[in-house]
């Protein structure tokens, strides 16, 4: 367990286990006269897998179903829009919900981003929880407190910042994810431990056949460790006001634009590794990363099963989309450099030539 | 001038002036390398009496007109829903507003609660400066950072709390409000007294022609004062967390479900005129006020021109909408009364039927 604290105060926990036992504790705790309600918010998929066991443990805390709801939608990124929150926000004026109960997010980044952003806006704010069941919504989303939705094309968009009130995650649900899914969430894994953390991108490298099997001790330590990363660079700067955070967009900003550029049909964490390659390619190109770890992140990287990006792809139109990017001022795009494994800097040097250019070799490769 | 604080920080300003003309000097220390770009929110009405002004004084400043756009959507409360705000998102991601750029709410409360929901949840959040141009806004939604927008008839069920950079109120639009509006306005005013301020309210009282005739100088102490009690109310409970915020809501339990009943045919600042009296004559009721302080009231709320509920309303029917409160919750819904002019308390004692009995007293007299 790690706690996320604000100015020294503790914020909420973050529960590394091999059930969703956990959650009866935290109720315990959180809601000990059961006067609350909660709705459970998931997609199709995740649901068939584990809606009725985290419904029969809240039903044994509640001893009351009235006081359960369930709001599933369909799975994808397509669900992922301020359309599903309206309807989650009917369902939940329906049920005539209070500024006291609480939503629970069963799911992927998906399902974690659009009911934090729910809980965020829904009468000014409510309380949420979140229980990830992928490896990306684990050592990522489901922790910062970053909620939100896209719009049309355009990721995230909308959303707020808004603090779960627990992270619970269970690593064997890891076992269910598919090989994409578990390579996508990997991107996140890795760059964490690119922009912070030498040693762990060392065990990375050394328990690759542990890790790709998925062993639960591979798993909790990986898991871990990601988290640990994202904990102290979210506390040292909350809301993204400072610069700390904006280190953990390293591969996103072509990563972003790429996703955008594929229709979705890569996933996020498939693109972060194809961004991260090639803002690495461009910290070495830059002079700030020795060959020597150049080499060591290319072929770890090149050991992932990615997607191809296609030959005839429009590398301007790909590059054209980081524009948009959020992270992006007034005083032009934010790039995360490298200038070593596990350190990363803020650069606002790169150009969008710099980005053809590796993109366009890496595209060739 | 006053300052809103939190936490000892100063957080914005109010600035009360005859004219808009200090936008200039605030924008001076607020952008002085004219790098942001702007999106000036008014609706239709609005506009075509103040967009001008606001534009130019905006152009004298950034001496682009490149970096200012406008949107301007249908008057009236229909369009206060995450349909307009999409329109505006829209509209913000073609122009290429970045988080360093500034949204300007010229107009009353339906625009400035959804350009600051918009502002709130763009990209996680970007600035924005409430212009109010009706006294209901002046007085109340322009200042501590309420934000929303109605689903369906539910009003402000979807929101954030965000604070603007700046709250700039000029005192002599109030003369182009109609009689109505003003009113409307009147009805925060009567209820920022009643909770907090005798003294006040004897003032209001004593000038009742000066404000009915909105003079200038009654007007800029009248909003004056009624800003200060609001400052200092949402100073001490920003969040809404604590029980003091909670006071605000005077008036507001049978107003809400007044408003939503007569399907806002009644203005808000109408219906909380009448749901203060109400509240009084519960308070009344209920040995908290003396005999001769609710005759000083009901006589001060008896001279404003209100609409009349229709003698056939179902009482039933507005009574069941105090139960979608947002100020609900588990322990069921706080009331707020009075102990006298200018002392509130909480309560959770008041009843549906001593809300009933009040309404039709009230509704037969």
């Amino acid at each position: 367990m790690m706690t996320i604290t604000q100015d020294g105060q503790p914020v909420y926990d973050i529960i590394l286990d091999d059930s969703f036992h956990a959650l009866s504790g935290f109720l315990r705790t959180y809601d000990p006269a059961c006067r609350k309600k909660y709705c459970i918010v998931s997609d199709s998929k995740v649901a068939s897998f584990y809606l009725d066991a985290i419904f029969s443990i809240m039903n044994k805390h509640t001893g009351n179903t009235d006081n359960i709801i369930t709001f599933v939608f369909p799975e994808g990124e397509k669900s992922k829009q301020l359309a599903t929150v309206e309807q989650l926000y009917r369902l939940l004026i329906g049920n005539n919900f209070h500024r006291s109960d609480c939503l629970i997010a069963l799911g992927g980044g998906v399902t974690g981003d659009l009911t934090g952003f729910a809980a965020a806006t829904f009468l000014r704010g409510i309380d949420f929880i979140q229980i990830p069941t992928s490896l990306l919504a684990a050592v990522d989303s489901s922790i910062g407190g970053k909620t939100g939705v896209d719009l049309d094309s355009y990721k995230n968009m909308v959303g707020a910042f808004h603090m779960p009130k627990l992270v619970l995650i269970n690593t064997s649900v890891m076992d269910t994810l598919d090989g994409r899914q578990f390579v996508s969430g990997m991107g996140e894994v890795v760059k964490s431990a690119l922009i912070k953390d030498a040693a762990f991108f060392q065990w990375l490298t050394g328990h690759r056949a542990e890790v790709e099997s998925r062993k639960p001790e591979a798993m909790i330590n990986m898991i871990e460790n990601s988290d640990l990363i994202k904990k102290n660079v979210v506390e040292a700067d909350p809301y993204e006001t400072k610069g700390e955070r904006a280190l953990l967009n390293f591969g996103h900003t072509i990563g972003h634009a790429l996703e955008k550029y594929m229709q979705f049909s890569f996933l996020h964490g498939e693109c972060v590794l194809i961004g991260s390659l090639l803002a690495a390619d461009i910290s070495r190109k830059k002079g700030f990363l020795s060959e020597e770890e150049w080499e060591k992140i290319r072929d770890y990287m090149e050991s992932f099963p990615l997607p191809d990006i296609p030959k005839d792809a429009d590398v301007d139109a790909i590059i054209s989309y980081t524009r948009n990017d959020k992270k992006a001022g007034a005083d032009g795009l934010k790039f995360i450099l490298l200038s070593g494994i596990g350190r990363a800097l803020i650069s606002r040097e790169v150009t969008e030539e710099d980005m053809k250019e590796s993109l366009e070799a890496y595209i060739k490769r």
